[in-house]
């Protein structure tokens, strides 16, 4: 199995968390929050420079709520559509606030409820079979219709049929051979990003290889050697084939372990933009998955960027300590909380879930993460659970 | 008061620059700089890596204006549209040109004839009230018409009728009560970017608390913990809430304040794009403000982008040292001239004021700065002062 | 001569690549990989981490294409449009894909046959002569037709008739005098971007000195105080006049060299992209040039974006570490393997030649670098050599 046993572990506690408090009730005054969020707060522990008064003294949570005013009459009750809710100026719009957050309560409703640590979202793992030493793995190139969130399908150039990809996870040093079939009506080749490799290895057609083309079959081989998060895709009129799917995780642990840091569960987050839409792993909130992590657990992220935006992930509540680009160490790790992660970069960060509840992580460019219909596109969450 | 003393006193240096030398001529020949830079320049003292070779030679300032050609034949004098200048090719437009420099000119005279210590740029800290070691604050979310510039007034959402609105500044170990009022004809929330909160405080809108509906007041409290820069806005219908103004500073200087550089005073850069316009802290050149700074002095800028695009800040003359981003110090400061800001990314920037002139200091996405009718939208300038 | 004499020797290995095995054979079998690099390649040695199982294991080389089917038949074989082949679904498209593959071969071919060390695109360096110690150049803006590619020529704003500009190279310390002569039909200004300079050299018309109107000539002047790789550009109507070419390469080598990595060629690399479209020091692929670089050899990029996007620039199969961001030393040098380059930044890189063959080179913004017609605009090669 080439996919590490901490995620999976990590995916069952999820269940839990569903049922105990991230229900959205029905009345506009009670909270999202989980039940355990809404007692005093743990002191978080920032990583930075403990501050002694600052951690000893919780805030007291005495949020109030109070309604002073009843707004503008209801006049009209039909759903608008997207259009009309941006359009829609205040004096114009009756009811179009009430509307609104109709649809922005809807779309998290939809979010919480559908937390399911099974489908998919965090990763396929690509089985492979040993022979020889060499790690053997197989895909094909399929032209799919891709559910980008239920009922909207795109159609999608993928392999094996998922966007993103099946996960590529081997160990420094290993050799492995990827024997790529195209059942596509055109031509293809696959570029192993940022992993290093013979020329003829690369996959660019007509400089390191002749086109997979329809029906063909072309076997890669390499030993690697730079451990890292690495991306691969096609690279053959790849503004289309990346765009509509063609892409996945490679990632080669390293060799020797010991300088990596510590985390309980490791997750991949591929971002996509023109061809499929705005989308997290291949999905669009309210469709995407929140990572569920316990509280006082570390865990890893590994944003690949493979749209053609930049796409800047912020992260409320939890500091991210960012350790790699590109696969590489960064010498000096730093903190923050929004990464911006450009075309073809990767980004390794650790997060201390130093503070329970629901945090939302989305791209903080809005137009690509929020209408006036409600949160969507680029949006999940991170769930501390105590 | 929360505001540092600092800025303050720097302000009002400023009448003194603008009475001095910083009006432009009528004369095309008269430059704009000011006087006392027009004398051999000081030699400038890069923190870099002092060199004493250049130091000890200042450079000869001999420029030299030679016309030696009439150009083209003024033909026609009405006042050009943007579309017009933006196509006008020189062999079709008679006097295009000399029009073009009218325009660059005026821009920069208003900008510089309309330096004003007293406008409000550089941000209005918002008072707070102390009852129990609590700092109370209070703020009330207004549609207004906000004046971009004279004549041009946008439809803005705002905290307390400004944009961006006031700004919250503490210390760390502060508990704070925010407490907010809904005059809106919609719902908000309002997220405390990059300030490290208990869940419940994070003003997501049905992921941790109601939305704050028209006519309602909301009461935020929690104990700051991370210092820095970070900032305030709308988490509710964001793209339109934030774009059209609900924006704001929220610094937390730190307990102990050994660690931090030392600097003569403090600024506060909030970039904005596509609701109100491309605006730096709410306002478009020339109807910005500079930062005016005594020579030899240093000062600090906190970048804050609040846009949907990027926005990579140039600032010519006087090097950048990078101390901070999302406000967590860097563990290694770096110097570079261009700090490029993503929406929701903040960084902090330590200047010295090592060489006299008005410096222009823009967003390097040209399109966000400058039209074939001069500067506009992301433009200021940094004065230094002998 | 103020271009090193490094860059130039290398320029001279190119010949014997292009002879060798470089040229794309007509049977769609054959690849496009030099000959040496088909054969088993040599371990490479990564910079980061030497491994000893890594490499000393190198990859058995073993691709198979083997076509399994006769896809679609072809129907038509006129040449498509770009629109025509952007909007080809496959079913509707008979041949579409092999048109398609045809394309792709035929810009990498046009490249590959198109090397050529003397045609400029490194760099063309602006003479100067001396007078009492004082590098006197002189420069001449002029509007001229560039050809961005044969066949595709656009109105260019120049300096001395070429894009980009020609290259000053001096030396810390060194006081230089820069005589500009506007031969436009517009005013101008020449910006030393990053440079240090007294502020009446620092070239924004109206602001510290009057536009260099038609016909007229403006005289440069200062000493040179901060090494690193800096640009110049107008800072007059700078969204057209930079987009349309008024862009330079300003490099002041340190005057004590022993801090500087060792490096055996120095390119710079300047990319632009609304004015004279998606183009990398001028030229669009396949008409850009290579890097051609004998195995085991390192050398220097000096990227340098004049237009208004971020270009993330990816060079594959060997990694860059990034030494310097706009001419300023990193205190702490990175590995990654795409350098996102923001307007105005510039960014110095080393690469280490460490596998033959010819590596593709280009912005990851795929929208920049292909389309359905194959490679375009912002992409090159590495070419390393045994």
């Amino acid at each position: 199995m080439s996919r590490s046993p901490v995620s999976r572990r990590d995916f069952l506690k999820v269940a839990g968390v569903a049922g105990a408090g991230l229900t959205v009730g029905a009345c506009r005054n009670a909270s999202a929050i989980p039940a355990e969020a809404t007692r005093a707060a743990a002191p978080p522990t920032p990583t930075k420079e403990p501050t002694a008064t600052a951690t000893d003294t919780p805030a007291p949570l005495t949020p109030t709520s109070e309604p002073t005013a009843t707004p503008a009459p209801v006049a009209q009750a039909e759903t608008h559509t997207a259009a009309d809710m941006a359009a829609a100026s205040p004096a114009q719009a009756g009811n179009a606030w009430e509307e609104m957050d109709r649809m922005h309560e809807e779309g998290v409703k939809i979010f919480l409820d559908g937390i399911d640590p099974t489908n998919g979202f965090w990763g396929t793992p690509l089985e492979y079979r040993e022979e020889d030493g060499v790690k053997i793995f197989e895909m094909t190139c399929q032209e799919v219709d891709w559910e980008v969130e239920p009922g909207k399908t795109v159609p999608a150039m993928t392999y094996n049929g998922i966007v993103p990809g099946p996960e590529i996870r081997v160990t420094e040093g290993d050799t492995v051979r990827i024997i790529v079939h195209n059942e596509m009506s055109q031509s293809t080749g696959v570029h192993w990003h940022g992993v290093i490799v013979p020329n003829n290895m690369d996959g660019v057609p007509f400089i390191t290889q002749p086109p997979i083309r329809p029906g063909e079959t072309f076997v890669y081989e390499f030993t690697t050697r730079n451990s890292g998060s690495h991306m691969y895709h096609s690279h053959h009129n790849a503004l289309e084939q990346v765009s509509k799917g063609m892409i996945g995780a490679f990632i080669i642990e390293p060799a020797d372990k010991s300088k990596e840091p510590a985390y309980d569960a490791d997750y991949v987050l591929i971002m996509n933009d023109v061809g499929i839409g705005l989308t997290l792993n291949g999905k669009s909130f309210p469709y995407t998955q929140p990572i569920v992590a316990k509280l006082g657990d570390t865990f890893r992220v590994r944003y690949m960027n493979e749209g053609v935006m930049i796409h800047p992930m912020h992260l409320h509540g939890l500091e991210q300590l960012v350790i790699a680009k590109d696969g590489w160490p960064l010498p000096q790790p730093y903190y923050c909380d929004t990464v911006n992660v450009a075309p073809g970069e990767r980004y390794d960060v650790i997060v201390k879930a130093h503070t329970p509840g629901a945090w939302a992580f989305h791209c903080h460019i809005l137009s690509h993460a929020e209408s006036a219909h409600g949160m969507f596109g680029m949006v999940t969450a991170v769930v501390v659970q105590e």
